[in-house]
């Protein structure tokens, strides 16, 4: 199996969980159902819960402890995307090729579907976590880095230092603290907390979490190039947003050449980080090639 | 010591582990840091961790065990108030006398601060809560019992509900319906997780559910007659904003004679539920003289 089967393959079983652990929009209020599930079924790539599903199987694990994990870092990533698309955030009105939440079912149903989405995403990873036989304990390790990834310190952190820095000219230190809060820490959680659940030792944690922060640096550099070269019908979304919101990034910061070089050497970094993991870690590996090369 | 005295004790108590768990205003970003600590210190009751603390003692167990879920309610409550106040929702300009946190720090950093509250809380309660020493399955179940009450069929179910009903006529099932979700199941899960934190049995945790139904709907319906009736220097927000918004609630559906007698049976009902507790539970009993004889 390639990775682009993978990739499907995840996708298909995460989309078919993800239908699963929502409350279905004939449930009352059936309005909120519908705004959480519209964003949830927007065409996501299921990059976030791929990782985590791969990063059990590298450390031999299975991957159906993963998914309820795997399914509430999904959960997460949308309700962070319908709230930085709100008009006081940064006010988008595409995502993915559709209108953003608010643009279809108003700001404050918008805001709570955002809300709701992050509270059902940890109730299912407790609720059928347990049920899937994950050890309490392991559990609530998974509970205590995942609240702290989305924290003041990690995804709202890094939305609330993307908000200050508009039209601030930033050096690179100011970009990887961004970065490595607004979308590393998802991406590091995702693959730890498939790890965790996977069974894998401290070691493989050590490894697996520099593979993560590599990865998640070579994503977001590879984000801000396609936002200079992208076509807006592959991507879904207007290109050159950045640049009109005076936004520094990798691509104006250094160019789009550099910008392509330090993504290859955080790419190099990851493969790197996997050494010592056998061929379970192959998807893992194939990920980095998908997210250098990735057109959208 | 009366309830007044155990009130003024565990504010204070509750206000200062508040102040330990929340990240410091120097800590980056401040703002959001500033933001959160705003609300959080803009002069709440502490009603609801009051009743966790109580809970944890009608069973016998230990206040101390229970303070990470009191605090981590509280942030919730306040969570749910930020978004609530904001102009895509609400719309108030003032709470408990001071300008809402949208007013002071603008509607983004209100909704990251909102977000950041919710994360936070959770965070706390599992991270402190284990260093607590909490047994990993009774924490779990807290978590699992805290979601649910702050999803699409609590909390956020409660707020759509409510959104959705402005304007409309509605019929007592439908109030119950909405603040029982909107209102009464933080104040459940206060006072549940108290019990199961403290140690309680099952048929501890039969009675306290059934007190904390019946409290949280009295204070729910002495809420809709002090926007009637109550003194705005007292409240700290504009009275009258009901008939205003064209809410209906048990005020203005059934008048104040009547709510007062619906408020009264609540409250005999909610000390009916603790006839099998102790000497213990006398806070809980204190606490219901308080709700139905409160002016703000």
């Amino acid at each position: 199996m390639n990775f682009s089967e993978f990739m499907t393959i995840t996708a298909k079983t995460v989309d078919a969980a993800l239908d699963r652990y929502l409350p279905p929009e004939t449930a009352d209020p059936k309005v909120i159902h519908a705004s959480m599930r519209y964003s949830v079924f927007a065409g996501g790539k299921r990059i976030r819960p791929a990782l985590t599903l791969a990063a059990a199987k590298a450390v031999g694990g299975d991957q159906a402890r993963a998914l309820p994990a795997a399914c509430a870092i999904e959960l997460i990533h949308t309700y962070s995307l319908i709230h930085d698309d709100l008009p006081a955030m940064d006010n988008d009105d595409m995502r993915r090729g559709k209108p953003t939440n608010h643009k279809v079912f108003g700001e404050d149903i918008a805001i709570l579907a955002g809300d709701a989405l992050f509270t059902h995403a940890l109730h299912l990873l407790v609720q059928v976590g347990r049920d899937t036989g994950i050890s309490p304990s392991v559990l609530l390790t998974v509970v205590e880095e995942v609240t702290k990834a989305c924290g003041s310190s990690g995804l709202i952190g890094g939305q609330m230092m993307d908000l200050m820095a508009e039209g601030k000219s930033l050096v690179e230190e100011d970009l990887v603290r961004i970065h490595s809060a607004k979308t590393g820490a998802l991406f590091r959680v995702a693959v730890r907390a498939g790890a965790m659940l996977g069974g894998g030792s401290d070691e493989d944690l050590a490894v697996l979490t520099a593979y993560a922060e590599n990865f998640g640096l070579a994503f977001q550099i590879t984000d801000d190039i396609l936002d200079v070269t992208g076509d807006q019908a592959v991507i879904g979304k207007l290109v050159g947003s950045d640049a009109r919101n005076r936004k520094t990034t990798y691509a104006t910061l250094f160019g789009i050449p550099e910008a392509r070089r330090k993504a290859e050497q955080a790419c190099s970094e990851a493969l790197t980080a996997l050494d010592r993991l056998g061929k379970e870690a192959d998807f893992l590996r194939h990920a980095v090639q998908f997210v250098a090369l990735r057109e959208y």
